[in-house]
């Protein structure tokens, strides 16, 4: 059966700018300060070391009853166990993912236009990212998705929408309250050196506890 | 049922390599000049771009009723329906595309020590890879595999063995009537701006109806 998500803080990981030594540690503590979904990223490695750091992030996210996402590759995900695979519109279409992957497992799909989240729906994806948000460093060329066609987005999909791209402690507050199920976050927890307080605060103020 | 393949000759794709247009029609040449199986090779694209190649590949290959291998990517294989995944040191373990794949597909190994081949083959590999036998430009960093340590792994393992590695028209004399099953060839066909050519006089040259 498919795993329930909670999607209120989602960790998207990036080797690249993280200051905690290991990738492990790095979502040890995003869990810790209340990620409640992690997304293994690994863009610049062989198969094998992809598989391998899924295998222990897997063993960390499984200790915290937490879910591991693999992004782009659902032989990855096969291969560990995962709970699922997220895509961008450059990775594998979300209908030949689900017919790899079985029913059981979340497809995430990343959508910058209506158009895409609507057919993402339409292609039997579990959950939306939608952004980039912001500019942000993380992807330079990343389209910028207005409030308006979130908005937009989020009446014409009945999917839960998680919104990416330059969210931190700033912009998070905009996304309270307006439909969106969660925040996900790569530079403003995994750059931090203090990954578990940075996750803490952009849970709180996501949660409408604090700003 | 597993596809039951021709290792005669066999050819690796390189699109760094190729002269020809497209790896579709470079695919085709090859088919045409005597190849009896195809991998294809693609490590600097996208997950997207990797299986709409490997799909118009595989319809290549179909109308020539020829065997397809994907390198390092079972997803990319279950995706178009390929016969099978080729697979170095450094990507997924055997066992582990064994259990995504199913026991249906072809899987091969790369192999450059007689302990690399004894592993495979317990791992449930169905074919080996042998080589670098000679320093090659397509993979700088390759160890060489000697002739002696060739006929070790020829006497150890019963799975069908080719050769790559520097393979052409001068060295590939030397792999007849030793046990080897087939010659696995990049530049020396893809490169070649007659492909059908250069395929049909290594296969002469192997099968010793011509040196």
């Amino acid at each position: 059966m498919k795993r329930k998500i909670d999607y209120s803080l989602y960790l998207c990981t990036d080797r690249g700018l993280m200051s905690t030594p290991t990738v492990e540690e790095a979502v040890e503590q995003a869990i810790l300060g209340g990620c409640t979904l992690i997304q293994l990223r690994e863009k610049d490695c062989s198969s094998r070391a992809f598989c391998e750091t899924a295998c222990s992030v897997k063993a960390v996210t499984d200790r915290y009853n937490t879910p591991l996402i693999i992004n782009d590759r659902p032989d990855i995900a096969l291969a560990v166990g995962a709970d699922g695979v997220h895509v961008g519109q450059s990775d594998l279409p979300c209908k030949i993912l689900r017919r790899i992957l079985g029913e059981d497992k979340i497809i995430g799909v990343s959508a910058s236009t209506l158009e895409e989240a609507v057919q993402a729906e339409k292609d039997g994806a579990d959950y939306l990212g939608v952004g980039a948000m912001y500019a942000t460093g993380t992807k330079t060329d990343a389209a910028i998705v207005s409030m308006d066609e979130l908005l937009k987005i989020r009446r014409a999909v009945s999917l839960p929408i998680v919104v990416i791209g330059g969210i931190n402690r700033e912009t998070a507050p905009a996304f309270r309250n307006i439909g969106v199920d969660g925040l996900a976050v790569v530079s403003a927890i995994i750059a931090r050196p203090d990954i578990r307080n940075a996750a803490r605060e952009l849970l709180e103020i996501f949660k409408g506890k604090s700003e």
